[in-house]
């Protein structure tokens, strides 16, 4: 028996009633999120906590013993904020999923582990609604979306996760549980912790209970989708609208996404397009008429050569997922390295152009989507994992595009998060004396760094 | 010449064009913000700095000398925040005045001086609109706003400060400045240091440059005003609308801040009523005749004596100034204890029943203004600072009313900070543990415990 198993059995008699899985067949499959880390390590074990006691007492654990605690949601991570290390043990939060929506401070009080779909829609029966929406919000966890301050299509208008949290429930590195904020409003008392948690990726603490703002559910939205010849007039729209509206949701296509797309959803598409945006107005009554109107106008003006407008929430959805359906279609492409990049919105054409260069100097394809309204890209390189120069060159222009979204003023993640992937950009965007400070707080609150050991930080 | 006459002087060589006070005379109005703390001390000098590079010459000075440095904005906080200590300095922000308003990111980077209205003005320029609206909009600064994560009116539907901050500049006390987000709606690179700064009250850095968030300007509202017998009456109708619906406002003024308000203002509101209620929608459209309609019915169904309707702007913020006039109105009649108490909604009628039988308990007047539809109360204890056992046993009914919203799991503070005031109070609400980790990010950042010694923490 070595060491770690010694140490897992003393774990298993503190909690007997969460699964801890050793098995290296099922642990495999904990060792990468969607990003397939090439570098993840091989965990010693996976534990299964039901609640803030049992994750207490694993961090009691892994403190005494320092071993690295990889906090993991459902797996859909972007960015390798979830990839497991060698000697350190996987903590999935996916048996953690208890939800309870309160209709009269328009609250839901949820475990980390449920999906976003599902808070969602526990929301609805009550006539509330969750906004973030990530493009794949039926598989990622509530949980996962805090650790990123993860985004989404509405976001243009509703805002992102943290613009959601009220209240966290968060175990320390020592194991030590603390409850910040609450079901209130507003609450002034004492430092903004809760909000620090959001968007850590797993570094500080555990979040083991989210209280998230609700809001009245969205009324009907109409939907405008138009085609452009090229990138600039798509572009040279998305400012025209954002200028004078805020639509509740505005998405680009480039003329690789629409192939894509269209190749499998055989929807119609324009593939002689060089720029798609599917546009949305929810505001109510008589406005939304106007603003849909207005943005068909806007569509026209810039040359669309194919403008579409529907009342129909059904057929919009349609749209809507197709955009949504684009990271999996390009995927058939070949393999993807994913890029988060956003820019302040004057600077999206010159990004969107800049990444063209990239993959014309780099001979590699890279398909942009985009949630243009609020300047957040997804560029998508594709590339031939086992044509060892492609691969090359894909990794070349990964780079060189968060260097470009950086020159641009913008940020190499809107709403993935760090994680290992984009770790060597993050002192390039926000600098040294950042990094500094960020290193500050993370040694207050995890000295023996044993949080998510090499994310972010 | 003293050491610290040596000191000065040497500041001012590096500062040439800020301005140093030290004439008692005029730096005995920076001793105190509005909460007119009496254990104020004396600065040394009070510092006026334009730009963040004097800021940061004076953190460094500060920081070789450990000189206690207490930053003010407009010296309008109503907690002691901004109090100065004996022999440290007051920074005050009221010389960096800058605003730069972008339409095309609807963003505004703002130096802290500028009044809460001057920014909305800028705003307004460009069509967009600033919607944090503190009762003292026209006197507290911007980055007072910040420091204390300010509220207003127009939260229970448009959120607080933090909701629109998307970046600082802030100086360290060891003077370094960082640079944190930006005018980029989305952003997951790093911890999330802006949130962390926002409502720090001074005590972790300086902020010297804001950017935010600007939103396209409000439609026009209705405005609905009711007089109710009870206060039960009021509360429940107050649970009625937000149940439903989130209007743009919903205030509450209970019978000692009406007759405070109408013996000031003659405006003919009913001095009989136990509660007052005044709720606006800024809905577009035929929502907003929808909306407003139905908070009347709702007023109406719960026995409101008198109801009043308009869609004249104008004569709905003669409503809104009546409501932001009460906490002078009420001052009127003695020195006040303002408590700034926030709950849970359902837990509202709780609080001011609770408030009614502690006032009636300490025999003395309370008077209660609420921002009632994100439970956010004003209870205004009134004292006559000259007889003794008043005043004795209004500081109790402070304290008491602060154990009583947490009791209900309310906070001490929604929006006015805790400053040096609540700062007992605090433990009590979040807990020693989470007081702990408060304390670590504070040595983390500031070893010496320079900045704003003695507040919140």
């Amino acid at each position: 028996m070595t060491a770690m198993d010694q140490r897992l059995r003393e774990l298993r008699e503190q909690i007997p009633q969460a699964a801890i899985i050793t098995d290296p067949d099922v642990t495999e499959s904990y060792r990468r999120d969607r990003a397939r880390d090439p570098q993840a390590g091989r965990p010693a074990a996976v534990v299964r906590p039901t609640s803030t006691e049992d994750v207490q007492a694993v961090m009691r654990w892994a403190s005494k013993y320092e071993i690295p605690v990889v906090p993991r949601g459902a797996g859909s991570g972007l960015s390798g904020g979830a990839t497991a290390v060698d000697n350190g043990i996987v903590l999935s939060t996916e048996m953690m999923r208890h939800i309870e929506v309160d209709p009269i401070t328009r609250t839901a009080t949820v475990q980390p582990g449920l999906i976003n779909a599902e808070v969602k829609r526990a929301a609805a029966e009550h006539g509330l609604w969750y906004p973030p929406d990530p493009s794949s919000f039926e598989i990622c966890s509530i949980g996962g979306n805090v650790a990123t301050n993860a985004g989404g299509l509405c976001c243009v208008k509703y805002g992102v996760t943290t613009d959601y949290i009220l209240g966290l429930r968060v175990v320390l590195p020592d194991g030590t549980a603390v409850a910040l904020g609450g079901p209130r409003l507003k609450d002034s008392a004492g430092l903004s912790l809760t909000k620090l948690f959001v968007g850590s990726e797993g570094t500080l603490g555990i979040v083991t209970e989210i209280i998230l703002r609700l809001i009245p559910e969205q009324a009907p939205s109409s939907t405008v989708v138009g085609s452009f010849a090229t990138v600039q007039d798509a572009t040279k729209a998305i400012l025209d609208i954002t200028r004078v509206m805020r639509p509740a949701m505005l998405e680009f296509m480039d003329r690789a996404s629409i192939g894509a797309v269209e190749n499998s959803m055989k929807m119609g598409l324009d593939l002689t397009a060089h720029g798609m945006l599917i546009a949305q107005s929810d505001s109510p009554g008589a406005d939304r008429a106007r603003e849909t109107e207005f943005m068909a106008e806007v569509f026209r003006t810039n040359n669309a050569t194919d403008v579409f407008t529907t009342d129909d929430p059904e057929e919009g959805e349609a749209f809507t997922a197709a955009r949504r359906f684009a990271i999996p279609a390009v995927e058939r492409l070949g393999s993807l390295l994913l890029e988060d990049v956003g820019v302040p919105l004057p600077m999206l054409p010159a990004l969107i152009e800049g990444i063209e260069d990239i993959a014309a100097a780099r001979d590699v394809l890279v398909a942009v989507i985009a949630h243009a309204g609020d300047g957040n890209t997804h560029p998508l390189i594709v590339h031939n994992p086992n044509d060892e120069d492609e691969t090359a060159r894909a990794n070349l222009a990964f780079g060189e595009i968060m260097d470009l979204a950086i020159t641009l003023g913008g940020t190499i993640t809107g709403e993935h998060g760090v994680g290992r992937l984009k770790k060597p950009w993050l002192p390039k965007q926000v600098g040294e004396d950042v990094m500094e400070l960020s290193r500050r707080i993370k040694s207050a609150l995890d000295p023996h760094s044993i949080l998510n050991p090499g994310a972010v930080l």
